[in-house]
């Protein structure tokens, strides 16, 4: 009779999740894996990053295995988006409460369609027993010198965020009772909770255009403040510039849930960047002929901190007190 | 007054985890780190794996904070070890049930004491809150075509290990009540559990001679039979000749105990590898002349999965039913 253990690793194997590269010598099954970076990679930079996902914390417990696999993967992949780059593999350290065979079957499935479709292999693992836990780190390439970073934003420069901001935090509003959703809006803002779409083609874009970038993952100030803290600028944007979807205006009457929803709701793993002003005109016509969706919320300024001004007032940001679902 | 997340995060910061590395272009506080791997290490291969330790199954919950450091460390450079690679950076993935500073700092100090000592740089972190749990990434590079596999143990080859055997699993029996340790080598025992050692210079050298490698974790029957069984072979080890320690002599004299912690108790992160019979006499010439204990304990047959024999009868290996304190 196979153990807890095989049942579990069987989930996890090459043949569950089935994304190969040639760059990966040796993949799970050794003590580590071989991957070969001297030939493809000369030009290019590593980029690694891990992203932790604890159940009840980042994810509602009831939420579902396809759910959290993708999630779990894609907020990682959503790192390498804002860093530029090219994604390429990564471990998976998963903790589980128990072996349920539906429950890992979906996981796993779930986990090696998103892989198929970034071209990501799964490289490494260890399945543990414990509470439901899943840590991924992950492995990306940019062409050396050319990744984004947060340091890097200067005066002047168009601060822009890419898709539309809140709607991931308003389905867990919804979620956590603070206001209810029409009917035909749920579809559409679950997903953007469960399902974010990293921006890897856009980030890979930006590199040739960008001073700064970040995705949104904390909330739109928090994480812009990561920008202009590392950067020694300041920044403000316009509540009226920032994109939002039909569906959150349609269901979303109340201002004080909107603004806050919107500064600080965080997870929807859009990008926020710096352009300096002189690329902007190239910067737009790129976007324009690619049909991507980037909307400018502000600019680089000189004084710290970031400011958001709404009907021509500047609003007190350490007023919104919106607690969401995510890190301590 | 800073959050929680803050304290959190200023003991895993470039300042408390102190060691660098010049090929480490961006280390942590972005979205990623950005590593250098075109101009170090085109002759090498990129060598990457991942272990989780959760506190209740890996460890005894009052197991202190610096042990958990050192251990959750160590046995990640374990794998580097038993890869032959020498070990480079690591991501560290931590969920705390709480933020105590006084844990924090003695967790942070024993890390950095280790990441020092081996020259390995943290390069990411994530800090979550739930159950306690730790997931390292660990990063090496060995030279290309070097690195240590399971699967190209040979016929003839002899089988080795290094250090002594069975030493953690008979701590951990003693904590677990199943034995009593004589006062002057609970010590020695202890450290033998929370402390292992990783064999990055032994690995390194037997780059050169091994055809298999494996750190024993699982124990040295199971580790052993994951080499044999990757490598289509057998084996047959000698239990006299299995090394003890005099710690281990000293504190045991139930047969049934012994056989069974020295064989199946793990968790003594010494290395099990295969060294073909033609390089056996280079071999241990080099490792004589370096004072390594490494002791040969059987050889690689055709006939599939491990024997052990002992008083030159066989072991029921199946019947040695000790349950270790570690994976599901």
């Amino acid at each position: 009779m196979p153990s807890e253990f095989d049942i579990i690793r069987q989930y996890f194997t090459p043949t569950s999740i089935s994304q190969k590269r040639d760059d990966v010598v040796l993949g799970i099954g050794d003590d580590a894996a071989i991957l070969d970076v001297s030939e493809h990679h000369q030009q290019h930079q590593l980029v690694q990053s891990v992203d932790t996902l604890v159940a009840g914390v980042h994810f509602p417990i009831e939420t579902s295995p396809q759910d959290i696999a993708y999630k779990a993967l894609a907020v990682n992949l959503s790192d390498m988006a804002a860093m530029g780059a090219e994604p390429a593999w990564f471990t998976l350290a998963i903790t589980l409460p128990d072996a349920d065979e539906k429950w890992l079957k979906d996981f796993s499935e779930s986990l090696s369609a998103l892989a198929k479709k970034y071209r990501v292999q799964l490289i490494g693992g260890d399945t543990t027993h414990g509470p439901l836990c899943i840590s991924i780190t992950i492995n990306g390439f940019v062409p050396t010198g050319k990744a984004l970073t947060r340091h890097k934003a200067q005066l002047t420069d168009k601060i822009y965020v890419s898709g539309t901001i809140g709607d991931a935090a308003l389905a867990l509003a919804a979620w956590q009772g603070q206001c209810l959703l029409r009917e035909e809006s749920i579809d559409y803002l679950q997903q953007r909770l469960n399902r974010p779409k990293p921006q890897i083609d856009l980030g890979l874009l930006l590199s040739e255009y960008a001073s700064s970038c970040i995705d949104i993952s904390d909330g739109l100030i928090a994480d812009l403040k990561h920008i202009t803290d590392s950067s020694d600028v300041g920044a403000t944007i316009y509540f009226e510039n920032i994109p939002l979807s039909k569906e959150f205006n349609l269901n979303l009457t109340d201002d004080i849930l909107i603004t806050s929803l919107v500064l600080s709701g965080g997870d929807d793993y859009e990008l926020c960047f710096t352009i300096p002003s002189a690329k902007q005109a190239d910067f737009e016509k790129e976007i324009n002929e690619k049909y991507i969706l980037v909307t400018c919320i502000g600019e680089i300024e000189s004084k710290p901190g970031v400011r958001c001004i709404k009907d021509d007032k500047e609003i007190d940001i350490q007023g919104i007190g919106y607690q969401h679902f995510t890190d301590i």
